[in-house]
């Protein structure tokens, strides 16, 4: 199927259609230096989202009083959680509760998936 | 640094340190013909699982009160969410809210990264 098209993908269906997201048809936001994120499937107590890392990359140290889990996709990432410090590659992952610092520096390139509750409206429009 | 042991990885640190879940440390379980699953990192409000299929696996129809977002990360699955169905590809994602009955079929070798809150402690134990 390699070289189809969206429409020969699902017929009728070139579009979005909820529930489902397709990465494709999903806009990409540059939201730092070497740093792109992409809003994926999401409802109001759950928001999961995409966020690629150039190598050197920053996600800055932040907070938020959404509790996150970050699944490293690809990659290796020097990550911080509150006090602890971890170097995590592609499988790895791990949880932050509200309000807890945290951010990563990508040691190479890579991805992240960021699973938030409740949803980070804040990303949205 | 590959074939580098987990105590290279993170000198005096070789096991799993709250709050981050390292992949090879953590235990996979058979949850159907051809379906394995691993829980990644969680808290009381959010859990992440990792669930691999071979071709043709499913994972049937079922429902629960929590809500949930499914990721590709590889391969192709036929899922159905209510009374929708789409063949969905690595990168797209779904979103399921509480109790409306979903699953999905790998049409080849596949992994899918489910995202539930709150976090499901029915896996755990």
């Amino acid at each position: 199927m390699a070289g189809s098209t969206l429409s020969e993908r699902t017929p009728g269906i070139p579009s979005q259609n909820a529930p489902f997201v397709v990465s494709d048809l999903s806009e990409w936001k540059t939201v730092g230096h070497g740093v792109q994120r992409q809003i994926l499937a999401h409802g109001p107590d759950l928001m999961v989202v995409k966020v690629t890392f150039e190598p050197n990359a920053i996600g800055a140290i932040h907070d938020h009083p959404h509790r996150q889990v970050t699944y490293v996709a690809e990659g290796t990432f020097e990550a911080t959680v509150g006090e602890e410090r971890r170097t995590l590659r592609a499988g790895d992952s791990f949880f932050v509760a509200g309000d807890v610092p945290h951010g990563v520096v990508a040691l190479e390139k890579g991805t992240l998936i960021d699973c938030f509750t409740p949803s980070r409206t804040d990303f949205l429009g």
